[in-house]
Formats: C-alpha cells, structure tokens, sequence
C-alpha cells in the first residue's frame, strides 16, 4: 500500500570535515521518499518554486515514487539550507535558512492520493500538518516529526497534532524540550501521555529508542559505519525505512515496529556516508539486508 | 579465582542536579572492588593517608574483599577529588583534585596476592602500571583503563603498557585522543594495533562497544535507568562487573566478553542510581540478573 509523505524540498549547501556539497538536492521529503522507496511505493507531496534546479523525476529515477503531488508554485522560491558539520558532526549548525515557499500555504494532497493508508508528516507547522491530514479520507497509520521551533513557538497546535496521530519521530535534544524531563524514560513516558500510541527518540549516534503505551520499550545501537561524510537527512531516511518497512508489512505490532526500526537505522547509515542523495542512490535492497543481518549480529548477547 | 584491582581510594565530594555528597569514599578501586565482588573474591591494592576517614572493612562488610593490600601510609595524605555534574551529567567537572599520596610510590601488591590471575590496573600513570603488573607471577588476563592526561603527556610508557596488557578499557574521547581518529570503528582498529587483543570502548549513555584483533565487534546500549543521580564511579563499575564476570567465568571467548559488557553496563546503571557506593550496596546479584534480563529484552531484534 502506498506510504504518502509531506515535506520540504530543498536546495542545501552542506559543509563537513570531509568537504563541500553546494547547491545539492535536500529536504525531508525527499530523503524519506528515497529511504522508504526501498520498501514499498511512495507519494510525495511537496513544493517548490521555478528556481528549483532539479529534476525529480529523474532524481527518482527507477523508484516507485508518485510525484504527481509535486507542485511547482510560479510565484515562489525554493527552500534553501545553508549549513555545517564540525569535529565529531553531532550537530548542525544552520548557517543560512531561506524558508521561502515553505512559509505560504501548504501544497494540497491531489485527489488521487486521498485514499493513502500510511502517512509521514514531515516537520513543519504542526497546523499546517494537521490541515495536511485532515485531507486523507481514512489513513490507517500516521506518523510525524517535529522541531524544537515548534515546541517552543507552536506548542499548542502540536499538542492537537499529538492527539490525531499514531506516532511520533523526533530527537532526543526535542524529546527533552516536550517533556520538561532530562531522563529519557521519564521523558518518553510524559509524551507518550500526550497522545502517540508510539514513540520513536532518535538519538544520533548513540542510536534509537522505541517505546508504546503499553509499556513496551526497545533500545537499538546506532551502526557504526566506517565512513560518516554528511549527517544530513539522517533523521529522515530513517523515518522513510522506519514507515518504509511498516507499509510493507502492513503491521505495526511491536516486533514488526522493531524490526522497522533497525531497518530505519541501516538506511540512515547508508545516507551519511556520503553527500546529500549520493549514499542513498548508490545502493540496493540487497545492500541494506546485509547490513541489518551485521547490525543484528552486532548487538545481540 | 580472585581478582586484582590496583587503584585509587579517594575522598569525594560531589554535586548533581540532585544534591551534594560531601567527603563520601569514592575512587576507582572503591568502585571496581564492589562492582566485582558480585562476581568473584577481589584483592585491593590501594594507599591512603592517616585523614582517611573510611573504615574499609566495614565498607566492604559482607562482600569477599580481600583488604591485605591496603597500605596506610602515616606521612601521607588521602587522595581528593571534588566535582559537580550538570543538565544531561554527562561530563564531570573537576572542581578541585589533590592527588597527595597518589602522586608518589605505588602501594606494594603483598606476597599473598602476586598469584592473582585476573588483573584490572584502573588509571594511573602508565610506569606504575607498569610497575604494579610487574609484581604478578603468572597473570592470566590483565586490563587496565588510562586517561586524557597520560594519553597527552604519558603516551611512550602507555604504548609499553598497552605492549604488556590483554585489554584496554577506555572512553570515547580518550579513544579519539589515544586513536588520533575521530570515527569509533576506525579508532578501535587503531588501538587494537597498538597491543591489546581486547577493546572496550565506554561511551556513556550510548553505551559501550567491545571488539577484538580478530574483527569481532558488538555493541550495547546502556541501560535507560528510570534514577540517575550521580555518575561517579560508573566506569570504575563498568569495569568491575566486566572483569568480575570474566574472573567468575575463567574464561575470554568472545561469547563471554559480551556477557561481561552487559554485567558491566548493568552494574554502572546500580551504581548511578545514587551517590557514592549507595547504589551498589543496596542491591543482591538477583538485583543484576533481573536487570540483565530486561536489557537482554530491550535490545533483542
């Protein structure tokens, strides 16, 4: 069943230890569709305006991704992401950010996408992902991710988001900022009172927790790839093999969400590893199944 | 078969967003000896001045801690570490340290005790280290821990060190430092050439990874304890339940090493729950195999 997300498009300059990428194809949109292309069909919903220099058919080459939700808005500008990665490139520091389209209204969802079953709402406005929602007829699994912007400035739409969804995805730096509470137990426990069903904290290099509301919790280690050149779309591509891997089996129990978990994990290795699209376009399913057999081996005692 | 730890006993006095503990036994021989006696019967070979205020046979009252290698020297004083932790507690702050009698000659390890098999050499400079291993018969495995002050100004008696040990117990910084490398795999190949045939790598709330000089690998998450009060002594415990485990089991298979990282981890996360030794002398070895369990199911995929 097909996975639909909304998100950003963007035009990135990314900056790291192991040199420069400008004016190259970003976005949390497009980092998950790419991730969860792996697993089962996705329909992206997205916009940009006629300076955006990409060609995302031909980006999507051989994926199964519907861009028919891709709309060029004439009187508007692209997204832009300035930014850079330092010493162990645990955080991203934003440079230069042209919001740009992403500041007007929301793209609309076209008719043929309204019967999607899995949902992603990439992170922006909690209102505008609620208007975003509120035009699938009857999703069967919706996921989101949020920002520390719209904890602070938008709390009170993210609460009300918090209510319609069945997931949340977001960082650990976040999880604390929503909670009030330093420990991530505790943490996850106070948001998990705040709506989701299901919780996933991902944690950078430390990895990923998974918890529910009936108490069960799941702790994954971070793969430790031999080559890290450019941290962005990490937290994306891993929610697209995270809600990838669940719209395939079209399963959420808790062995299933696991198992979506470390596939998330072993895509968002495989995107690090070199700039913007290029780690995620150079590999197969093939590839990322013998990773999972490594990670998987890596961590069980 | 008992182990032997040569290390520090200090006076600690400690603050957390949780409280203060004022001139409370610290150090990391303390910490290791309780940790492993859960496990195994322990020598301690440690100096402390006529100021100790520590009765250590009451200390380790009920626990097979054999004290005969503690030295009282009467012209010394008592080693002191004061420090605080704040917000996330992941970095200790040294306030105020005075080495005093650990700056000067090395306790003797007494006759009784130089049959010891396992040994932990906890962090000091690397030529007592040295020198303490030298005054054991036959050891079978030994481990040793270091620290970014002998990494930086001791790094030719370390790489003798790391010529004459089994296994090197460090953090990731110090990794990084030791390594010149900044990528956790990479670094952890670098050590591995530099002696040692075993690795562990602690990483604080990421966890730990072990590895060997045939490529084997695993990796831990550490324990989501619901308390952390006080972080002090969590290495020190790690290492305790690693080697305790090892020195129980008679054995280093790579099967049994992670065995032993999980005991450690499970014992640092007793010890962090409280100040001081608190944490640890609350609990029964039931304590740590019930949690062992649950972090055998947290982590399973």
């Amino acid at each position: 069943m097909p996975l639909l997300v909304t998100g950003s498009i963007g035009i990135d300059t990314v900056t790291t230890p192991f040199g420069m990428s400008e004016n190259c194809i970003g976005g949390s949109a497009v980092y998950f569709s790419m991730a969860a292309s792996f697993f089962a069909p996705v329909r992206l919903v997205g916009v940009v305006g006629p300076d955006c220099p990409f060609n995302l058919s031909e980006v999507f080459s051989g994926r199964d991704v519907d861009l028919r939700g891709l709309e060029r808005r004439s009187t508007s500008k692209t997204f832009r992401w300035k930014g850079s990665y330092h010493d162990t490139m645990e955080e991203a520091i934003t440079e230069a950010v042209q919001l740009n389209v992403l500041a007007e209204a929301p793209p609309m969802v076209p008719e043929e996408f309204k019967d999607s079953g899995h949902i992603f709402l990439a992170n922006t406005e909690p209102r505008l992902q609620l208007q975003l929602l509120e035009q699938i007829s009857n999703p069967s699994f919706v996921a989101a991710d949020t920002m520390n912007f719209y904890i602070e400035g938008r709390l009170d739409n993210l609460k009300k988001l918090l209510q319609r969804i069945d997931c949340l995805v977001l960082n650990e730096t976040e999880a604390r900022m929503l909670s009030g509470e330093r420990n991530i137990r505790i943490s996850a426990g106070a948001i998990l009172g705040m709506g989701p069903k299901i919780l996933v904290i991902k944690r950078g290099r430390t990895g990923s927790l998974l918890c529910n509301s009936d108490g069960r919790m799941f702790l994954l280690s971070a793969y430790p790839a031999n080559v890290i050149k450019d941290p962005t779309g990490a937290g994306d591509s891993f929610a697209g093999g995270f809600l990838g891997y669940i719209a395939q089996e079209q399963k959420t129990d808790f062995e299933t969400l696991k198992t979506a978990v470390a596939y998330g994990t072993v895509v968002a290795s495989f995107t690090i590893s070199d700039f913007s699209l290029s780690g995620l376009q150079s590999i197969t399913r093939d590839d990322i199944e013998q990773r999972l057999g490594e990670l998987r081996q890596l961590t069980a005692f």
